[in-house]
């Protein structure tokens, strides 16, 4: 895949957007006193965890799959993924009959694995010591001619994950400062696109997890840069590196990646909960807690854009970290 | 108070959308397929845990003190409240620049406790062994000339409660079935009043705690019967009995009252926090409790509201009964 080639555009994010109207949820998105007087700025939190399947990745899954099927291919898919990304394409999938093979680590969330099932993929899990998801998944794909959607490194992907940030430009406006979480890139990417057309004047800020800082040095070396087997809670967030289209789009158009610790994200997302009563997983705590982290300077009464970009989370184990 | 001369009209609630235009939230609703597979019928979920002070009580407390304001009435006031109520008022009051002192049991929920002061209202708590809170509460009103805000059995609350239930009906056209919570009957009178007059065919369910079946039991015998301390988790719920006005206004509007068990709360509880992303409270899980419980029999595809009052609970106590 040629990154230049293939990256997508703004214009794709419109085009992804009139695609999946009807299909995806246009998210409500929320506000908080309590977020605003922690910052000094107006907070305005775009809720995809409210999306169908409980994150953003239904977007870029339906924009994906539209796709094939405007291109003709009828084939079933194939996708890796930790889990939303698995549970977005089986939902995406069984939406327009599709077969879906979901390649997921033995260690994924179960109640993402149970989702996966639920809306009728299937579901083959790996011992992560005894192989990886790129090479089962390719090789199940060639042996059933399935067509791999990859999770961030693919143009439908992308420009569906920026239909979220897009929603929100339209809804609220120009935003001063748009924070979304970075794992391999997708959403971090659409909203780079979708705030360079909308918004040119918007600080586009990418957040990580600090033990999965690859996409922040990426960005200072000017390379891809990547992590080994990250631990951090935010498990959406432990992709080796961001992708190839991802960090072409970062280059022009992304302007900070900060990165937060474990027990920042956990502050976040029980704020999130507790405050704004919003059932937000790890991952989808990262934009959050790197906005209260300080290190970008945000002027007093500045509008800020924050993507909560899944929910998909065991509740008993993510609040045994509050007790 | 006369309950047939003061008992509040379907005009009321209407006069009271006019009044919090612009003060409360018009709340999100939210449609659930896991939902709708279960009960076979199209599940409407009105999230009032979004409300500002994180319930529908604000409503009630933001008509009642700006219908105190068009009476020339500017006094502080006065209320006794296991927490949303108290905290509602509370904001309500900081809203219009007007004291406001809580008067709360001392086992009352901490977090609900710490949003009051954090709305600036004074909070004076009590041993419920010792005294009750109208008899405290009415001694501090008079000492210190202070307005007592009735948390249910007053005109303006239940006539800004069943605003909840207008806005339901108004977005989402004629429901078959409205399933509210019942504790002193504000919401469930409103939600009545409402129906009558845009959805004369819906039949309108109360839900209470099994330990708390003072309404059902009212019901039953046509005169308002009461409870002593009942012990269940829906905290909200604990009222003994409900109000004059209320029960007027249900033996005319209220179709059925179903009682649920803790365990059924907590199990619907889960469902609103794991699949469909919403932090609400185990008073606020009542109505979806009484819904899944089968009592009422629900056509295939009947369109059902489902009101889901709060959201102010302490996260880690609660997510305790789902380990």
């Amino acid at each position: 895949m040629s990154a230049t080639r293939d990256c997508p555009s703004a214009e794709d994010v419109f085009r992804a957007a009139e695609r999946l109207e009807g299909v995806v949820h246009r998210t409500p998105t929320f506000t908080s006193r309590t977020l605003d007087s922690l910052t000094g700025a107006q907070v305005i939190l775009k809720a995809e965890s409210l999306q169908r399947a409980g994150s953003f990745k239904f977007r870029g899954a339906s924009n994906a799959i539209a796709s094939l099927s405007e291109a003709g291919d009828e084939r079933g898919i194939l996708v890796w993924s930790s889990g939303n990304h698995g549970q977005a394409c089986a939902l995406a999938s069984r939406d327009r009959g599709r077969e879906a093979v979901i390649v997921m680590p033995q260690k994924a969330v179960a109640v993402k694995v149970a989702a996966c099932r639920g809306y009728g993929a299937e579901v083959v899990q790996f011992d992560e010591d005894a192989t990886t998801r790129e090479v089962l998944g390719t090789e199940i794909a060639r042996e059933r001619d399935l067509v791999i959607v990859h999770p961030y490194n693919h143009p439908a992907i992308i420009s569906g994950q920026g239909t979220a940030s897009l929603e929100l430009l339209q809804d609220h406006g120009k935003l001063d400062f748009l924070f979304s979480p970075c794992g391999g890139g997708g959403l971090l990417a659409g909203a780079a696109l979708a705030a360079s057309a909308l918004a040119p004047d918007c600080r586009v800020v990418g957040v990580e997890p600090e033990t999965a800082d690859d996409a922040a040095r990426s960005m200072r070396s000017g390379t891809i840069q990547s992590v080994s087997a990250p631990v951090t809670i935010a498990d959406g967030a432990r992709t080796p590196c961001v992708g190839e289209l991802n960090f072409e789009i970062f280059k022009q158009h992304v302007h900070d990646i900060v990165t937060v610790s474990d027990n920042q994200i956990i502050e976040a997302m029980r704020l999130l909960w507790e405050r704004c009563k919003l059932v937000v997983e790890p991952t989808g705590s990262l934009a959050l807690a790197g906005l209260l982290s300080g290190q970008i300077e945000i002027p007093p009464s500045s509008r800020v854009g924050v993507l909560l970009s899944g929910g998909n989370v065991d509740i008993v184990a993510a609040s045994r970290h509050f007790g």
